[in-house]
């Protein structure tokens, strides 16, 4: 079986131009559940929200040619049948799939079998020779069968068989058992067309405790709290569909809907079926899980066109905040940080502080001066990372952050000499009183990391940790340019900008570029929280800015 | 204008059975990009990712019937075509649009045409009679047109006019130009056949300042660190396509993508620019957006089938973990709370301490035990809450949390004589030793106060409040059931229920469980923080249980 994160579903169908029902429909429903499409079309339909004004079938050798294309080529996982229109169709499908599948006939993918007949607005779509044609080629290859209520009476009665009268549940459960007998492995018998209570459905239940019954929207136990708040599904009508397997027969149950968005309501159940059992689901979860998306699709119908609407079958779904990283766009959260404050960042990487030092000109107070502030600074970020401690959920966030901790006390460590290359003395940075942009900053760190949770801290130390390897590379690649304005011969400074270019810091700061993708990834955004996370980065980068201006003015 | 979250967009074009072009890949990035698809299938092709294996038109007759049922009930934002196919087709669709517009054209809706004259795969899609009737029928209908190279190469060439060579960047620009001569309001030639470096663009660009350069994906300036990191763009090939508008000439890089999961690029970018449309993009800033769309479409293609893999549609979406709030399910997270600690909840809500009071069995030693640790616990909850109003944004949230404080204020102020009823004095609450249960529950609503944000003291408050909500409408529940077992006559206890089901109380729950569900739906979370929120739900109604545990063992 090839690995993809997206299975091929196939529809064999008519196309509804009107995008509700058909091909359409299908192939929505299997993008919003997360599958590959593929379609074959029996029949084009002139179709919209009022009515099916024309049917076009294909011939039957353009059914075939078209169902050989996708076969021989995709690798199929679930399949499903819409409208097949005329016995010539139906024998086509019928014929590929046995001599495509003919070395090994159960290697056939299961396959869900939607009788369509007649159309919501009343249009038949299936011609009554058809019937019998589909009932004996097409239903032993089935591994679901979906019928609603007449269309199990028209296939039942045109057997011989009885119940061809479904009007309660013991007749749905019988006529499931019957449809059973005539070949598909699987029969899913839709009840829509009936109307019952759940206080009926208990007590069927009652009576035949062999029955399984599935039921999220009628799990009354202990909801007494939602049905106050306006979820009332006791005394409510409900629709139960009866699945029968060879093993044994559940009602799947939910609240009728007092909707007209119904346009292709089984094909969008059908389609969605084959989804989940093409995502590996069983039987019974898939059709489960199947009903539910359906439910929700007519429920939250934006109605459109002037009759039966169609569903909502992207409910499901919300767009990414941050798109997914590709190997060309490897740090697609960083980018975004990065391009939503294009002028904050150029003015804190390429700040005049930074200028004066590649040149060369700065005045070493200015240097000493922000040693000295970014030793008192350093104290903040490492309390920041304390809480950050303090808010991890497993061992290994705990040490990574307390390594921070670590790293910066052995920064502002009185037995660190880095700083007396600029004259900085342990004395100096004790005497020194703390300027107000220390303060905001250090603050500001403090506050994050009490506010949100540990990704509050993580954001808050990013625009520092980014931004100085950002700082380094800059200077690295003005340095390069032919006639660059840099100065690196003499320049006392340089050895200040090695640092941050240094392997040591710039794998340090991939190893952070790294954290904040994978959470961005892992812990996909809301825009609400995408934009906390953005406002963190863009007062950081201000931080910083304002940190170089105190620097330069010495305040 | 109708006012529809999914504005609808049509497409003209063939039906790939392999599901990577055409119509199938125009439906699915409809869908993708939060439009409703409708289509018109002007031909069906037998088709795969190795090739097209046949083509079958449709009757004009029967794409006018299409079109108009289209047209006739759906309010179309935008529209596109794909492959016409012949002079017939192209003709009829002309007319159509023409007829249906005739009384105001301007309103017809933008319409981008696609050229479709060859197949990745290297099929004839267009007829080469149909060429010309393209380019004097249906062009002046066009809102944007979107040839590339060779397309462009065929179109100018067959009207005599030159350059017909385009093999830079300044025979695009003028190509575009002689494009926009031939009737269409803009033009997008698309430079994927062309290619050209980072540094030719800017070359090309210094000597015509007058062309806007939109690159996502290149902006440079102050990017060292992401270069560093593998999003090197300086000096790769780049694909520029060229936006030719009356107003000026834009040109929209991006990295060329060396891929062969490329079959549909151009039925995927038409669509994507109808559907930005169709949301009111401009057509520059629309086209942006669906130049990025593809091109993240391509670069994350899980590759399927034996030839070109088509791209990946859905990569820009993902699934919500809480369904869409419906009438019929409105609230659907806290339903799911409860759904996913069945056992839990029960053993809480319908634990032998209520059960006890309910029947009026219930030494008064226990109710005066937990009366007392409750008085305690509450404490816990009002600096939780201190947390909360600390980790605010706005002042409406600091005033919701300080209100809680306040109403636990007087809950265990010595002036709150409720107590009394039970026999419960201030000195005794003062003299009782805090049970572990007590400090177990207040520790953790402490906990979840210091390590999450907000969100975390709001669930951990949850359970408590809609709980005991819960247990006033089951005793409610179970006291109007016929021949209850429920005891209200002498029950000394029934007031204590009256409190919860009470109107006030209840209040309070909905308004709790609507600020949730505000919250869930406002800022969806991710699989991983949903289970961070449910976690905290389900300890805190463990530890409820263990609440009534100690008052039954008066432990």
């Amino acid at each position: 079986m090839t690995v993809t994160e997206q299975p091929a579903v196939l529809t064999i169908a008519g196309s509804d131009s009107g995008g509700g029902a058909g091909i359409q429909a299908d192939l929505k429903v299997f993008t919003a559940n997360g599958c590959y499409g593929a379609s074959v079309a029996v029949a084009l339909t002139a179709q919209n929200t009022r009515g099916v004004q024309a049917v076009y079938a294909s011939p039957p050798a353009f059914i075939e040619q078209q169902l050989r294309s996708v076969l021989d080529d995709i690798p199929i996982k679930a399949m499903k049948t819409g409208m097949l229109f005329d016995v010539s169709s139906i024998c086509t499908v019928v014929q590929v799939l046995r001599s495509h599948y003919a070395k090994d006939p159960e290697s056939i993918p299961p396959l869900v079998c939607d009788p369509v007949c007649v159309s919501t607005s009343g249009h038949n779509l299936l011609q009554p020779d058809a019937v019998n044609v589909l009932v004996s080629e097409l239903l032993p290859l089935v591994f679901l069968f979906t019928p609603n209520k007449s269309e199990a009476e028209i296939i039942l009665s045109s057997h011989g068989l009885e119940p061809s009268d479904i009007i309660d549940l013991e007749g749905m459960v019988e006529a499931s058992q019957a449809l059973l007998t005539l070949g598909p492995k699987n029969v899913l018998l839709k009840g829509g067309h009936l109307t019952t209570t759940y206080n009926e459905v208990l007590k069927f239940r009652a009576a035949r405790p062999d029955v399984r019954m599935v039921s999220t929207n009628f799990d009354g136990e202990n909801t007494e709290i939602l049905q106050a708040a306006g979820y009332d599904t006791q005394d409510c009508e409900v629709v139960v569909d009866v699945l029968r397997t060879p093993q044994r027969v559940a009602l799947f149950l939910h609240p009728r809907v007092d909707s007209t968005s119904t346009h292709g309501t089984g094909c969008t159940l059908s389609a969605a079926i084959a989804s989940q059992l093409a995502h590996g689901k069983s039987v019974n979860d898939g059709t489960a899980l199947a009903i539910e998306y359906t439910h929700t699709a007519i429920e939250s119908a934006i109605p459109i066109g002037k009759g039966h609407s169609p569903l909502n079958h992207g409910h499901a779904l919300i767009m990414r905040t941050i798109p997914k990283a590709t190997p060309r766009d490897p740090y697609p959260f960083v980018r975004m940080l990065i391009q939503s404050t294009t002028q904050q960042w150029k003015a804190y990487v390429e700040h005049q502080f930074v200028q004066q030092m590649a040149r060369g000109t700065l005045p070493l107070e200015c240097l000493q001066h922000v040693t000295k502030q970014g030793a008192l600074y350093l104290k903040y970020y490492g309390r920041a990372h304390g809480l950050l401690v303090a808010k991890s959920s497993s061992s290994a966030e705990i040490k990574a952050a307390s390594n921070t901790i670590i790293d910066v006390l052995n920064e502002v460590s009185p037995s660190n000499t880095a700083r007396a290359r600029w004259g900085v003395t342990d004395v100096d940075i004790h005497l020194t009183p703390e300027s107000t942009a220390t303060t905001a900053y250090g603050a500001f760190l403090m506050d994050c990391g009490l506010r949100g949770d540990g990704m509050s801290v993580t954001m808050a130390a990013a625009a520092c940790l980014i931004g100085y390897g950002e700082v380094g590379l800059w200077f690295k690649k003005e340095q390069s340019r032919p006639g660059t304005w840099v100065v690196v011969e003499g320049n006392p400074y340089a050895q200040w900008f090695e640092q941050w270019s240094g392997e040591q810091y710039q794998t340090a700061v991939k190893t952070g570029m790294d954290i904040l993708e994978t959470i961005a990834a892992e812990d996909s955004p809301s825009p609400a929280r995408f934009e906390e996370w953005r406002t963190v980065w863009e007062r950081c980068t201000e931080l910083e800015r304002g940190f170089w201006d105190m620097a330069l003015q010495q305040s």
